[in-house]
């Protein structure tokens, strides 16, 4: 039985806390957020106390944190928490800067603990099945990728200013699954981009819609296209294309009803945004931490994949300031 | 907070313990099953006590009862669960007597407590969305129901021998999907069947396929296909045309995943059985029993829902056995 | 080079017309209609000739006749036209009394001729593609069939009054589905029907809903579902259940437009009705006709696959008029 | 009435001739190709007369030529038959050089002829139907385009060779189909591209894969891909998000027949390659240029989207080429 700590009671907070409750092997014992009436709530619900960060830290009875708390305070716990030798979960991103991320990789290494990144994605059934089926050989080598990720409706404003920009903030899991399923380092990127869903977006510095190409060290393809704003929904898709075939990935939907009328032959629409579509993908991630922990699992999403998706979301943000094709490495 | 006893530590008794678990205002305390072992490895693995029928019913703290043992055994425990005032969730059929079920509900009556049947169907979400998009309206006045419901497999012949026959084992939840769904009761039920998978069915006396054909006392038509077997897992599906219109309700598949390859675009299979498939359902329908009893909702699956599903089962058994068609009430 | 006539200058004959013209080995030499007008029309859009039944029968030079005509004249072309030693396409049904049809059947193989029936459905791209399928084996035997059949509108009144009844006019297609997919004989045959549409198809003495059960000689089974009205267009679909899966004909649609939008995911309705549906069918029947004459392929839908249609149609009749099950030959 | 000549006798010719024949308003009147046989069999197939170039444009009857010849004599014959004035289809591309495309263009302006160039995707009715459904409004403004397009099987090497490249042989139509789509022009022009499928096209000088992308002047983004193999066949897919919605146009397959077996769900590959799947496109196109020379609808693929598609993928080709982002007009 491990003893585990939550930073942020916030929507994805809760979550992971949940989850975290239905863990065998697991104990939510601490909940901290600067909003104490939140911390309270979510440790009301899960039998869980509100504790300050030093607490958590002072307390060597804690063995893991899963920091859910704002992006800007990712790198000082992950910090602090390497040092007091908890082991770490951490939200995207590590951090804005990728130098402060560096660092917090290099004091995850120096402390010899776990820090894995919510890469959540990964553990989506319909996103993991594929890629077990692309590593089993299925459809040959994969040659393509062609990613669509498309968000409901755009954030407040005054979140898209502290984002970090649409690469950074929206784009970063794209980039991760890039990575996961090409198993390729990127050698050039280009990324387009606009401003059509809100004026703001574009006087708060950012784009809304864009267009991303990636070529591979070995001359492999993946095309990204994203969007603040689909009327439809959340639109989380993918396609890989291989010597011998391709596999897609499509989005989820609440039922399988289909309705017939006198106008058209409809289904439902996918899952709406995050908090759904990847509900199993966020408890099967958390279990695969304490797998982890447990021994039972290699850790899949480590602090290296969430700076190289970091490095991918700086030089696409070059390539779209600059107007010009970025080299990695 | 209501404490609750499970009667049945087998595969759905397991089912409902863990949905009992996880229900905010119940507490599991006592698991009941001749099998010791099971019954010792459901309580542990939920923090209940194993307690025999006649404890549960002595205890005055045990508010409902879930009774997930055998056929057999579901009227005594009706019986007596109703003679002591306990709240009664009971898996389906209520007994494999007409006359015995009826015994019960008046039981239940007299008693004044709940009796709910597990007709989980009704609350699988693809199966309700649909209910209640035709209950808005959506496709007019339904009018002609076809139902498919096809097993992966063939259950053991001892089983199949003490089951009731394939109409009542089987097809005893498509009769209530009919009722449910077309809101009308039977006027003639016409069956036909056929042993095409084992010829051991038919040598125990049952059929293996059906073909079942009811007509509404309102004129409604509605047809059941039903067959033991189907290579490619479970099926269950339905389809209700209206004057406006037609919905239907289809599988299930783990993921989202298609494959095109040199041979065919391809999809995963159906959830392979009604574990898989129900999963959802069955959470929802525990959840629902104790919003009954919360108060915040009222019962949908009544033992009289039972009784005119069983009653229907009876007719199609007559109407195959004897080659006529079976007029009801 | 084969001279053809034409009987009959409506909807269907016109179709046929067009695509004897389009045949690379026959010539449209007549057009035989009461309608001086439309055989005129007709004619003209070929460059073919205005005649007289007893014109098309007495010139020598003709060698195939296509009656598609009203039904009450079938019986007489098809005596006529045997005797006069032409090859015969006739569309369904034969007659609507088994004994004349039976009566032509006789005439037919007296005089050596072809006499093809219009069960066009076989030459569906879909179906003839499943049908294909089940022969290789590819889902092991077929042991249950469920057809859907629904039009998009009911007929005029006095069309439906001289129909013959909805199962000799609308379920013969049906009736010769079942026998080209499950390749096996009726024994029993119960129908259950109802006027839920329009009130005036009950004063025709007609049903406009139909729920068919057939069991087979070799214990197969198979039920066909069909309504005078889909608010959503032609449904023609099937779907055979085998020891080995399943394989199901669906609907075509216009076009493989999908629109996500904020209401739901949507497809085009199915082709409107069987002019749309059919249009593929169609050809591939009168081109299968001419290769007969030619040698190349062998007749694939006969004069008795048209009777055995018409006593399953007469059996359902009798079946629902009677409420009775039909025992078969 | 208007007399026709084809010039060439492939593949497209044939394609081409056969609809002319069809054409009520048409008349096949010389087929032209350097291969005498291929000529002659073509001609006798349509009752129409070999000739040479010089007989066909002496021929003042002749009314209309469509170009089918290799890609090497489209601008001779442009230029010919526009000083003949006779009116002009022409297959895609113009000419593989800008300069002499732009000639073409210049004395078809000036001669006041009608020059059509085969974009048959426009023509696809589920590609029309889509552009129809986006000029009413259904999914608000567009925004974004991610066109797929992959043939089955890369041509033989010599083909490549003298193909102008992957850009000018394939993409051309995903250029015109971007333009069709988002009515807007490019300014910006990235397209990366690798050797994955055989690297003897490397030794040719071109690339089988590509991955381009299209920023408009009024910031909408484009994404296309490409690929000269996929093992499933044709791929011709796009999707257009826009403000209210998304509508994806998707393949096309023979029938609708899904199978259901131990393995999988599966469905029909789509559609071969080109022949098949634009055969109904190839039809309207020439429906198309014979409605616009009577006067019926007015032309929509002009010489200058011939040039238009032509000036994209030159940019594309240098960007590839010269590793660059290129900036238009």
């Amino acid at each position: 039985m491990i003893d585990v700590a939550v930073f942020g009671a916030g929507r994805i907070g809760k979550i992971h806390a949940g989850n975290v409750a239905r863990e065998a092997g697991a104990r939510l014992k601490y909940v901290v957020d600067p909003d104490a009436g939140a911390a309270k709530a979510l440790a009301a619900l899960h039998g869980a106390q509100v504790a300050t960060v030093a607490q958590v830290f002072e307390d060597r009875g804690v063995g893991a944190v899963l920091i859910c708390s704002s992006t800007d305070t990712h790198a000082d716990l992950i910090l602090a928490a390497a040092a007091a030798g908890k082991q770490i979960f951490c939200e995207k991103p590590v951090d804005l800067a990728i130098g402060r991320a560096r660092a917090c990789a290099e004091a995850v290494a120096r402390a010899g603990v776990t820090c894995m990144i919510g890469f959540q994605r990964r553990f989506d059934p319909t996103f993991a099945a594929l890629k077990a089926r692309l590593a089993a050989g299925e459809i040959g080598t994969p040659e393509m990728l062609v990613v669509t990720s498309r968000d409901p409706g755009a954030p407040p404003i005054p979140y898209i200013r502290s984002s970090g920009g649409i690469f950074k903030d929206m784009l970063i899991h794209d980039f991760d699954i890039f990575r996961w399923i090409l198993e390729d380092e990127a050698e050039t990127v280009h990324a387009s981009a606009s401003c059509l869903v809100d004026p703001a977006i574009a006087d708060a510095g950012d784009a809304d819609s864009t267009a991303v190409t990636i070529r591979t060290k070995r001359g492999r393809l993946c095309q990204i296209n994203t969007c603040r704003r689909a009327a439809y929904g959340y639109d989380q898709r993918f396609e890989v294309l291989g010597s011998g075939g391709m596999l897609q990935a499509g989005n989820h939907a609440p039922t399988e009803v289909v309705a017939s009328t006198a106008k058209a032959v409809s289904r439902d629409l996918p899952e709406h945004f995050f908090l759904e579509r990847y509900r199993a993908a966020y408890a099967r991630e958390v279990a695969h931490f304490f797998a982890v922990q447990a021994g039972r699992e290699k850790l899949r999403t480590t602090i290296d994949d969430g700076l190289k998706a970091l490095e991918l979301a700086e030089a696409a943000t070059t390539s779209w300031r600059e107007g010009r094709i970025v080299r990695i490495g």
